[in-house]
């Protein structure tokens, strides 16, 4: 039964070190939580889920290492990424008297992680932060890499800081009640590896999409440990995006203005994604980058991992608008994260006809 | 008239190297806004009253540089230093399409250089900053560092960043219209480099006393770069206060104590941290560390410059429960910055019983 060992995949960024851990019910095991930074309080974060699910498991596991352990829920959802919810933490730690030494424990998804990460490095100006991500998406992309932050009315994650955690903590079992959407979401970000960064990837990705769909165990330690690794490696390179880093964002330029044009949470953001890569590649065909069947090839394996394909309507400028505020975007001009090759991105501006071409065909308008 | 030439500091962090420049009239002049980051756009964030004096010279100096410069106005005081008014910086920045090269200017003194630092921390995950500090607290300490936050009602500074700027350009000339009080109040942290760290400053600040109260030029240039000088040599070697960098918190956590339990803004941070010095002299002396005669010369020091050396009246436990929650605080026993010697401190806790032996003297409770 309890076949799988845990698998370890190192992160060095100038930010520091750290180990992300993939394994079959870690929660539970001992091992996985030594190590870390002592201190006299710790506080583990989640939702009123993801609490309810493994909130007293994580708390029993860490007990022996800190004496005063609490847990904090905050309210679930995209739309709760703000700073009303980063003040319960603070809120939370002040009234305990937590210290600068104090630990945080990011239990849940990404929204959790985001807004946990970005606590732990503005409280006191930084304290010490572990990822223990419950959802694919946040296993396989936003709890590696130290980026956090916090939503404005205007944009997605405007408002944030790169502060790396000390561990990642992968537990596969959590992802057993994950619901059917939540993983399609996180597929998103397992298949954008592939085009980015390497195609045998994409192969395996696409022969096993069953697998993963049936929540294969050991379908699934691969597909994270594959995407942790090639992630650390782009981190590791650049962790402050300066660069080479941006290229994991391929799909997010137009997955954001999907996520802001509706208002956050209507659609999850690996579903906005998915959507957003396809878009990207078409768009990278359009400029004559990639062939139109790579492009093809990737839209099939989006909407068969049970992701959109079809973009929301929107007035094309409202589009251009929203992609306009992206981090990305420089004096005012849009750059897309494109696909130069199978297996090869990086940032470049379009011409805004070919951006509303591609738009226009996907939304059918 | 114009005699006095512009001197430089230079600070090495890991974080960044980057000058101090002070000067008379360097508002006005082109060189000392040379050199730094290109951007389409910049903000000049200050407030009312700055604006009112400076704002439009420095708009003038800075045009050349910034196609889209625009000037913004927070609320005046140390009340304000809030989420709120951050994100009114925020909501200029995306209201204009600011990308993540824009480069901030904070003009003003301790608040509003502290609040556009952690703006500047996390829009967009870090954008470049520069320090125009038009009081002499801010010249002389925080605007140099890269210490950013804002106070949370439960106490100071609570929420912040390490963020360096990419500059800092004191203007002497705008220390001519600095109330009498403030102008005391950048005194303290002006004393405040003596005791700790170079005993022959505090000779020449006592027998320039006169001079700097009187905004002699030559004597104002000499007082900042000094504690430039020494702040920029405590930073350089621990810029995340690991150790070293917290002797220049020496009189804040009685300091913190008396603003947070006052009210943020009763007194000026600078008056709390000049009667904090004197209760962190007397501590020393009680706990032996030096003679009594020494922490009796600083307090005539302190009150020579202007600042109140009697503390405030509240009842002890509160002054102890107020120091609790200091960031140097660690599992609950307060650590204090204590003068171990003439011109040498250390941080170290202190029994309960002295401390409010000291207090008590000093609030005639």
């Amino acid at each position: 039964m309890n076949a799988l060992p845990a698998q370890r995949v190192a992160v060095a960024t100038p930010g520091g070190r750290y180990d992300i851990l993939i394994g079959d019910g870690l929660l539970q095991q001992a091992a996985p939580w030594q190590g870390l930074p002592r201190a006299a309080q710790a506080v583990i974060v989640g939702n009123p889920t993801v609490d309810a699910a493994y909130g007293a498991a994580l708390q029993a596991a860490l007990a022996p290492h800190y004496a005063g352990l609490t847990r904090l829920c905050l309210p679930d959802g995209e739309a709760h990424k703000d700073w009303a919810s980063l003040e319960l933490i603070f809120d939370h730690l002040l009234a305990r008297g937590c210290d600068r030494r104090t630990v945080l424990f990011a239990l849940g998804g990404g929204v959790v992680g985001d807004m946990t990460g970005f606590a732990a490095a503005t409280y006191m100006r930084g304290v010490p932060f572990v990822q223990v991500p419950t959802t694919l998406l946040a296993q396989v992309d936003s709890s590696v890499g130290g980026k956090t932050a916090i939503n404005h009315p205007r944009g997605k994650n405007m408002i944030g800081a790169f502060h790396q955690p000390v561990r990642v903590v992968c537990d596969l079992a959590t992802l057993d009640t994950l619901p059917a959407r939540e993983m399609a979401a996180g597929l998103a970000e397992v298949i954008k590896y592939g085009p980015i960064a390497d195609m045998d990837f994409m192969d395996w990705v696409e022969a096993n999409l069953p697998a993963l769909l049936a929540r294969d165990r050991p379908a699934l330690a691969q597909a994270v440990r594959r995407s942790c690794e090639i992630k650390a490696r782009v981190v590791g390179a650049d962790e402050r995006e300066s660069g080479l880093r941006a290229i994991l964002n391929f799909g997010h330029t137009f997955g954001h203005a999907i996520e802001t044009g509706l208002g956050h949470g209507v659609w999850l953001h690996g579903e906005a994604v998915g959507c957003g890569m396809v878009l990207a590649a078409e768009l990278s065909a359009e400029l004559g980058l990639v062939a139109p069947a790579h492009a093809q090839r990737l839209a099939r394996l989006v909407e068969a991992a049970g992701l959109p394909v079809r973009a929301p309507a929107m007035p094309l400028e409202r589009w251009l608008e929203l992609m306009r505020i992206d981090k990305k975007a420089e004096g005012g001009e849009i750059r897309f994260v494109l696909l130069e090759a199978p297996g090869r991105a990086a940032v470049r501006p379009a011409p805004d006809d070919l951006v509303r071409r591609v738009i226009a065909r996907r939304t059918g308008a």
